[in-house]
């Protein structure tokens, strides 16, 4: 049996383009005492990705050159000689850019997919929303009627920050890249305001959208957008710093409003969710009641074929998808 | 009986001159019920009083125009017809740059100065030594064996940081300007290192005095020093914002090493001491007993009379005290 995968054949110059990576095959193994071998029926691609193609030292090893692609994955069981998994079953993990998963169980974790559809443990199911619930929860420490500043708001994890805001009785702003994103923020998602960063009112927009300033900041995106929101802070604001500080050509982006940080004396905090396991069953509980219930709705933008995740990649890191970016295998 | 009295003639164009003061001689009025005289032995210099200057929103009311400079100080109590203070007794409060200082007695505290002279209660064990034992114990959480960074070493509140970080068992790195006061954070105050910012070689040897990097820094000028710390951080180091984040003519410093605070999933905490009174007695009691036993030492830079207060509050701004900078009134 061939396996389709998906490795990085070089570190991006810049921009990253789809000759970054090469498309090879190679054979499955048989299975093992132990093992198993799972098919990819969903691969998540995600903007941290981009951090790990660069050789430089980072919180995360970087992506090795010559070999598949790391990435979470949903995929059913085909085949194990591992007692905790039988076929059939539905395991959420790190499967990588490829057709099958081939492992010794470790890492994998059962999924139920009768009431939450395979997909959205990749999105508010899964990593994106635990990281949107920390940094909201365990830094933002939202308070009734405070005002919640999220950046890339459509995204998988802003989108689950202004609904985790919202349940708890606050003011959800988001911040969107066009009208149609700030659309959906605002409609289906039911922030209280959305802004475009790319319209030139944007400052004045955002004081109209922000009457008693920003309490707490989930920042995804740096620079400019967390320069604003910090000439509107209140007093011992929160600054959840999640991610994409950097440009992703690498290049700082400097905090220009640093004096707001000491007048407002502020908390800033930088995270990485997979440094907090032991919080994730917490926030998995709450984030499945809320989508099953629809309190917590998503959007995903799905491309066909694992051929197509260079490409669905590139456009990602450029803002082309609408909520959470997956590519469909089966 | 007549008071000298130094009040804000003017906001400060830039850089702070002696015209923006005034001195004036007021009538002292009689002491009514409740109410107490004291005459002022000592003035305290903070750099705090920059910022307070200025028009702009901050987080403190700003100096008014016309009025008494604002300012800590130790005086003794000359008549007093208020049951908790007694002629003889030395009080520590904000008196203000003034001769006596006429009160109802809240907001003062009476200090012994049998042990401790009273000059102290104005550094190591008033609001600088609590402002140093603040930010390095709540914010910074020293364990024993890191490495603490701390700008402003020769400094009130600098010099007490480093110590209380050496007395907890970790590497306390001064940053100073100069080899007089680099001198003395190595030698008199039992800093392990410290850096001349002002020397070209800085960036190299704020490497080799930080082979393990860094784990707390206790900021007090901000700009190219934090940045230089942001460059030297371990992961999940904390970063004590205390002071003068922005440059003393108003103007934003950015931050421009921003990418390190995600990297390495940094904190970073604005705080006012002020705001934190509840943590006094128990600060003010660490610092009493360190100071006693001269495990914490302390430089003053003393001024003779109170008009010679702006002169040397003008020069304590460029740098040009070492320690705390104190006017001495009787």
């Amino acid at each position: 049996m061939k396996n389709q995968q998906i490795l990085l054949a070089r570190r991006p110059q810049g921009a990253v383009v789809e000759e970054d990576f090469r498309i090879v095959e190679t054979e499955v193994p048989p299975v093992g005492a132990g093992q198993l071998l799972t098919r990819v029926h969903y691969l998540s691609l995600d903007p941290y990705m981009r951090g790990r193609m660069e050789e430089s030292k980072s919180y995360a090893a970087p992506q090795p050159l010559g070999e598949v692609m790391i990435g979470g994955t949903v995929a059913e069981v085909m085949e194990s000689k591992n007692p905790r998994f039988k076929p059939g079953d539905f395991v959420v993990g790190m499967g990588g850019w490829q057709q099958f998963h081939f492992s010794d169980g470790a890492g994998l974790r059962r999924i139920d997919v009768s009431v939450i559809p395979p997909s959205a443990y990749l999105g508010p199911v899964g990593m994106p929303g635990v990281t949107a619930w920390y940094g909201l929860t365990q830094i933002g420490k939202p308070a009734q009627g405070e005002t919640v500043v999220v950046s890339a708001a459509s995204g998988a994890v802003g989108s689950v920050v202004g609904q985790l805001a919202k349940i708890r009785g606050c003011r959800a702003v988001g911040i969107a890249g066009g009208k149609a994103k700030c659309d959906l923020v605002r409609g289906e998602l039911g922030f209280d305001a959305c802004l475009d960063y790319k319209a030139e009112s944007f400052r004045a927009d955002f004081k109209a959208a922000t009457p008693k300033g920003i309490d707490i900041v989930f920042e995804n995106v740096g620079g400019t957008v967390l320069d604003a929101a910090l000439s509107r802070m209140n007093a011992f604001g929160r600054i959840a710093l999640c991610g994409q500080i950097a440009g992703y050509s690498g290049q700082p982006i400097p905090i220009q409003n640093s004096r707001s940080l000491l007048v407002n004396r502020l908390l800033l905090q930088g995270f990485i969710v997979s440094e907090h396991m032991e919080l994730w069953p917490q926030a998995l509980a709450e984030l499945a009641e809320h989508v099953a219930a629809k309190r917590i709705r998503y959007r995903e933008t799905i491309a066909q074929g694992l051929t197509s995740a260079p490409r669905a990649f590139i456009g990602m890191l450029k803002g082309e998808n609408v909520g959470k970016q997956l590519v469909k295998l089966v």
